[in-house]
């Protein structure tokens, strides 16, 4: 950031009075912005054993597997972002969702709301952002091609989850790891 | 936003290639800025049969009791975030805490993400932002002078929980009325 987005003049970096954060702060106008971070929302899509995956069209990481997910957007709700990633990433339509995980990935300032719940029916198909789509059984799950640590530790605490037979209590965890190429989680 | 906050020249609201929804685009350097849903972090404060609530010094709403609660910061985890803001304004240190409810408030495009446990000690104070902190039996809580809709809401669930006995199982709800005087949840 070098310019006020309200009047144009040069921002400066520092701490606003009553604050304790370094804010992007404009001398001329007197505004102040703020940096958050962003909520990714997704789902695991079930169908019957199986759970759906993407095969990624873009960077970073295309040609790696993930679950639907992307940004929430303003005057969303969580699970209708879910929803609205799965149906443009996997053209899926999802039934009831119930929330399964949140993760903390503080490196990228980003914190992951994941779903999980049934598709209507048994179809899917490859929206923009994907290159392929399919139902896995656990054992077919290509984990070493799986393309973010956060896609991974859902994956995997759902599987733990469901082999124990208790149901899905919500999970809560924090990626550690830096990202790959600077990019994602 | 009226200029673009990297070459200040005059950005224009309309939809990019590829995307679906309008943005603040920047035609002479190429830079699109997005706006994203901010996530506020808050926690229950627990010691033995009470909980903790502040009464808030600040607008809107000031006056009205509260949950300790605010945004969360970059490179923050959700946990740490709803640690910090409970030491700020309640000048509580807390326990182990327990993800406990997540509410959408897509009106005004935030997502609460509310925490549950213990204080280490019963000890509390007012920080800048309340005007006073007290322990509150269930009988005892204010609830005509709750400060927002989803502060209720999460109390109101709380104590239901708590009155059945069976745990804390994760909670999932969206506030749909109106802010007071265009503010907060």
């Amino acid at each position: 950031m070098n310019f006020c987005s309200n009047c144009a003049a040069p921002v400066e970096l520092k701490i606003p009075s009553g604050d304790d954060r370094s804010r992007y702060i404009c001398d001329s106008c007197g505004s102040i912005f703020y940096s958050n971070p962003k909520l990714v929302v997704g789902c695991i899509p079930e169908w019957e054993e199986k759970i759906l995956l993407c095969k990624r069209a873009i960077e970073p990481r295309r040609g790696k597997w993930t679950l639907p997910a992307g940004y929430l957007e303003n005057e969303e709700t969580a699970a209708a972002g879910a929803r609205r990633e799965t149906l443009e990433e996997a053209e899926v339509i999802l039934g009831e969702i119930e929330p399964y995980a949140l993760f903390d990935l503080p490196f990228v300032s980003q914190i992951y709301f994941m779903f999980r719940g049934p598709m209507v029916e048994n179809r899917f198909g490859s929206g923009e952002e994907s290159l392929e789509v399919d139902l896995f059984t656990e054992a077919e799950i290509p984990w070493d091609e799986i393309a973010f640590t956060v896609i991974k530790e859902t994956l995997q605490r759902y599987f733990r989850d469901r082999a124990a037979g208790r149901g899905f209590p919500f999970q809560m965890g924090t990626i550690f790891v830096k990202p790959f190429r600077g990019h994602g989680g």
